[in-house]
């Protein structure tokens, strides 16, 4: 049902003003339609609280609009990408929120500090390199997507559901828009605290053996936790 | 009264959001009936605003549900351990609040800098060793109240109630569930103003015999602070 | 009107809460009555939103009860001693609000980094010396008001309307209770600020021209400012 | 119409306070009126909740009033200053907004850290030199707005629609009232991203050519981005 999906893209939008992930018009969250695979995501520039499901913008795997009379958001290339990389991931959000695009500014992988930040992302949340003046030129949303992408070639992008793109901000992905956001949350929620377990005086992460034990009792084939 | 217990403990649990201690379902109140000494618990998974008394959850002193359909919070077996431990504790608390999961992530005691801290804790609030691998493979929430047992073997919990887990976040306690929510709020309190004083320039704690003033003041047999 | 009196001390601690400067009962406010001379305080351990104009204790200058039933805040001995060396405040304001503690827990004193300081602080805002052990087992709360009073001997406590006391926390002053709040919300505003400032590099307070400038347009006999 | 501009600076001096960048009456707004070319701006001392558009004073090109009971905002001599230098500003902002007020007391230029701030200012946020003993004590308010359009001289006010005055606090500006308060809330959120940028570790500002990107797809000729 696509307007059920532009609904759920609809609500997950306005979930970033509510977790504070965002102001103005800077974010976007996309879903993939489970029916058709077409791609919902926000208009472009329209204030969070005069939107409307019939606002959101349905765009086929090459871009192309299949419904809707507004422009869809200028990273909905960036999406694109994503969801043709991620096969499975269902929903895709994008903010400049605080705490995140900090650590995205400072060009560093985001270390796993803490049992919060291991019951969602197995290992750190990585930065991707800085985009080179030629990608910046040619295609620069498209690039975005293919510098995320080439980061996750060794790292399995559904047991760490979120990236830091150089200079920028965060990506988060999940099985649909609203575990998409939940992402977001927790990675700006784990942002803020590694910043300040590094002021405090540590940057040793977790012993992998911790890591293991906290993603695979939530993720894991006999996870227990939480559900 | 067992039901009057419940209601306690979902009202705790509200608390928890209340003073901004907990997102999503990161955090549990748990406290011990006073009359039949069962343990009354926060429900696994379950979103704060659809919580009622009757999905709390009763267990007896070896974890054997009592009462209640649903599943106890996975974090449950840490409370019982510490209900066995700390004899005279009524109500347990535990969140990933933001300062103080930084402190428990940094790996360090929290430090009494100010009165803040010295009118509820006596001296500094420790942080746990870290689990073994051994530990966190055969029992990890067992073993998780074990190291906080260990922590206060040569320590009053009645004079510190609270603590840091290395890595993972805090636990604090009171006489029932409202003293302990109180102490898990006055702890990220202390939490924050200590790592503010520590960025200012000062790592040397108060004065024994400040501490004791304030901590006698309230809490020694002649109080008079606060009553 | 004594009555009238003890509303404007309701209000004021009320306005407390509304800034944000305490939580549970960590703060007080008192004021000395225009034509009475008498204190009215803060009754201890009562929670604001309980709190009734009939509940504030009125005291004399040597600190007997000379109306209202409730025990007065424990800080009270503290207020006399201050109104007693302070003989143009009207109002006095005590909290443990976050960034004005934070500087009193690291021993500094709070340098004038800015003219928003400046507007209302003639200079930096001096830290008490750490009380002995004597002064703080023979009367620990009239010794915090001594030492606040010998820290203002050669100072003007009108041209620096506040003080933070070592280890503790702030106090402030002002014509009445609702000036001596607004002091209150003033430091703690450029304390944060002063935090940030230090973080960023810089340690060079104003210019003492600039801080000229800024104290006597808003406070000398041709203020201009804000009236 | 100078009753619209009236009600546009009541509007966007009660959106500093929505968007938390003023406490008490610590901020101004002021519009450049499209029909008679007149400066309409806040009244000085009036609390915010009070304020009508009404309220608002009109002044000409040398600041006489020439509509408005009250006193204007003492501020008012230095954004005269600045709509003359320049010329298509059509609204200005001054707040105590607190992390760009903590950069202008660094007395550090604000860097382009990231792309949230390449979105709006081409390049860093350059901080005022101090002003002279003599500059303060001639005519404060004229020469802070001096030493903005100095600062100015060889950088477009355009681009860079804001500035930090040196231990004092921002100012910014925009086509009109509206506009100058949004680049205040961007200010404050790339204040304070970049604060964090510095203590994770990173000060080396953005690639020239992802600034250029950045500003030029949504200022440039070809500008697609959020319209």
């Amino acid at each position: 049902m696509l307007q059920e999906t532009k609904e759920k893209v609809l609500r997950a939008n306005l979930d970033l003003v509510k977790y504070h992930l965002v102001i103005f018009t800077w974010g976007n969250v996309s879903m993939r339609d489970p029916d058709t695979g077409y791609i919902v995501i926000k208009p472009s520039g329209v204030p969070y609280d005069e939107m409307k499901a019939d606002y959101m913008v349905v765009l086929d795997g090459e871009g192309k609009r299949v419904e809707g009379n507004m422009k869809p958001s200028s990273d909905a290339p960036t999406h694109l990408v994503l969801y043709n990389h991620f096969r499975e991931a269902g929903g895709i959000v994008h903010t400049h929120s605080e705490w995140a695009t900090s650590w995205a500014q400072s060009g560093r992988n985001l270390p796993a500090y803490g049992t919060t930040h291991a019951d969602y992302f197995y290992g750190e949340v990585p930065c991707t390199r800085k985009l080179t003046r030629e990608e910046i030129e040619r295609a620069y949303e498209v690039e975005t997507g293919n510098v995320i992408a080439e980061t996750f070639r060794k790292l399995d992008y559904r047991s760490v559901p979120g990236v830091l793109v150089y200079g920028h901000a965060p990506f988060t992905w999940g099985k649909d828009a609203d575990e998409a956001v939940h992402n977001s949350v927790v990675l700006e929620e784990v942002a803020k605290m590694a910043f300040r377990t590094e002021v405090l005086g540590n940057r040793i992460p977790l012993d992998q053996f911790l890591l293991d034990k906290h993603y695979l009792r939530k993720h894991g084939k006999d996870a227990y936790y939480g559900q």
